[in-house]
């Protein structure tokens, strides 16, 4: 099933979106929001699948085109967004550009933060930053959308709550971050509001894509219209999406809509490519001492998309263009 | 005015609350839930006031007795929660405790984390934790709700969108922090689900009380039955919560129901006693090297409370007793 949320007021209209991304049918009559439909998953699940099942048959009433720009993130709010970093080669390769070595631990122990989920980005949406000396980034990346999650949960029982997948662009303003993270309480103005990819999916819609609770499908970046990076999501996931939902839910419940990122999606095959600007960055500052590949600046454009074997998009583009925020600053 | 959030389903049902918490009227059939309310604040806050006026002279049809034990948290989930530190003598205390000072930056650059806030706490639920050892706090704060604020704001246009006051204990697993800072991260497991006293409140309620965005009176919190502290809220606090609302929206809007934190309240005077018991660990530790009084037990109960000079309780009470996780535990 593939769900998406039409842009309308702060929550958006509930839709169904073909599998081939070619129409789709808003469902807000049965259900309004996505965050809904997560409420009461058991019961609304299966008509859900009905009017989608409907749609890919072509047998569906008021269907309309599908159209990336009249979509939301699929939700445009959440009650919960933390993020993971389970592909160790990006954490090793940080910490090797400041000649350090990655703690041992971190092979058992994940690292995640807590984001804001109170405004995320429409796929199509642009990047307001209020300055370029911010160091403006884009992260690729995984994520699961929970259902409700017992405090104390295994990786296998957690497992058994993920509702729905999304590709995520977790903006980041690398040049904040340090000294951000040196006061100690972790990210806050380094992560600014994050995007999501249009579509939700089900993992079934993966195939055998989806396995080990992991997305086995190449993530493609591109950068002002070339080739970024093309990482396998599935390999070098030293924590599946089961394993970070576990993590989060250590110390207490989350509920449903509960939205838990892999961090970017990194192969220790450099010639892969990257999912963020730090990624190559730290790859020359190793090789050449310092960075060459500047931060984004305004105008420039991200995209990201993941495809099935057949060539087909799973959850449609995630497709931004960095601009100068002009609002009140007094920072 | 003063709102509630009667126990019922995830977001529970908006009622009013009378000035002298002793009654309160459901008012879900004009707007369900107190989300609800701050989408739409400029609309609903002058039919919610009618309400409230009629609830206070006691004209108001349908006004039930109040019951703490029936409410839910204000907001039982919010689309962000972000917790400042805006005390500096608690920070400069556990920056004491282990010989090290504060950075002189700390005095104009807050210190803010980013909260979970899909499951908060009711104010008479227990603390379910797995595992005593995990080193169990509470934390008395002020907190503010917001409306939408726009991205870079002042401190000053920040006050403007401070729609409500709260009262937290922001429940705290000590023993689980210092790891989990050194990872870099910020806080996760050492910040379980957040608990927050029955009633909101306009600023206006608290009369000369509320001033320059501060707080002007004692939280006391009592452990066990005795009075463990009763710290001024509107002393020693080197941020106001527009300042800190304007911290968290430097990169990033803010969107209606945003909860910003004060911190742990805390004074420069040891003598008014503490809002949490790392800070008593502290002062134990710096005088005699280590600590002695113990982090709660399975057992123990922390209440808090606000009260006007008139000795009428501004938020009702936060009475929370800690009981033993027995749910599913793998880590």
């Amino acid at each position: 099933m593939k769900l998406a949320s039409l842009r309308h007021g702060r929550d958006g209209r509930l839709c169904v979106v073909s599998r081939d991304l070619k129409t789709m049918l808003p469902v807000d009559a049965l259900c309004p929001t996505l965050q809904m439909a997560l409420d009461s998953w058991s019961t609304m699940a299966p008509k859900l699948q009905e009017r989608y099942d409907a749609l890919n048959a072509g047998t569906a009433e008021g269907a309309i085109a599908y159209d990336p720009g009249k979509l939301h993130a699929p939700l445009p709010r959440a009650y919960q967004w933390c993020d993971g970093s389970a592909y160790l080669n990006h954490v090793e390769l940080v910490r090797k550009a400041r000649n350090a070595v990655m703690p041992p631990e971190f092979l058992h122990d994940p690292l995640m933060y807590q984001g804001g989920s109170d405004d995320f980005l429409p796929p199509t949406a642009a990047i307001e930053v209020a300055d370029e000396s911010y160091g403006i980034d884009f992260e690729g990346e995984v994520a699961a959308i929970t259902g409700d999650v017992p405090m104390g949960a295994s990786s296998a029982e957690a497992a058994k709550h993920i509702r729905l997948l999304m590709l995520v662009n977790d903006v980041s303003l690398r040049n904040l971050i340090p000294g951000e993270l040196a006061k100690g309480f972790g990210f806050f103005h380094g992560k600014p509001s994050t995007a999501f990819a249009p579509v939700a999916v089900t993992p079934d819609e993966l195939g055998a894509a989806w396995k080990d609770n992991k997305v086995h499908r190449p993530l493609v970046t591109h950068l002002n219209g070339k080739l970024f990076g093309q990482p396998e999501a599935g390999a070098d996931m030293q924590f599946s999406l089961a394993d970070l939902i576990a993590h989060a839910a250590k110390t207490r419940r989350l509920r449903a809509g509960c939205i838990v990122g892999s961090g970017t999606v990194s192969n220790r095959d450099a010639s892969k490519g990257f999912s963020c600007l730090a990624e190559i960055r730290m790859i020359e500052t190793i090789a050449d001492g310092k960075p060459k590949t500047p931060f984004m600046k305004f105008g420039d454009r991200v995209q990201m998309d993941m495809t099935g074997t057949d060539g087909q998009s799973i959850f449609g583009k995630i497709d931004q263009t960095v601009v100068k925020y002009t609002g009140p600053q007094h920072l």
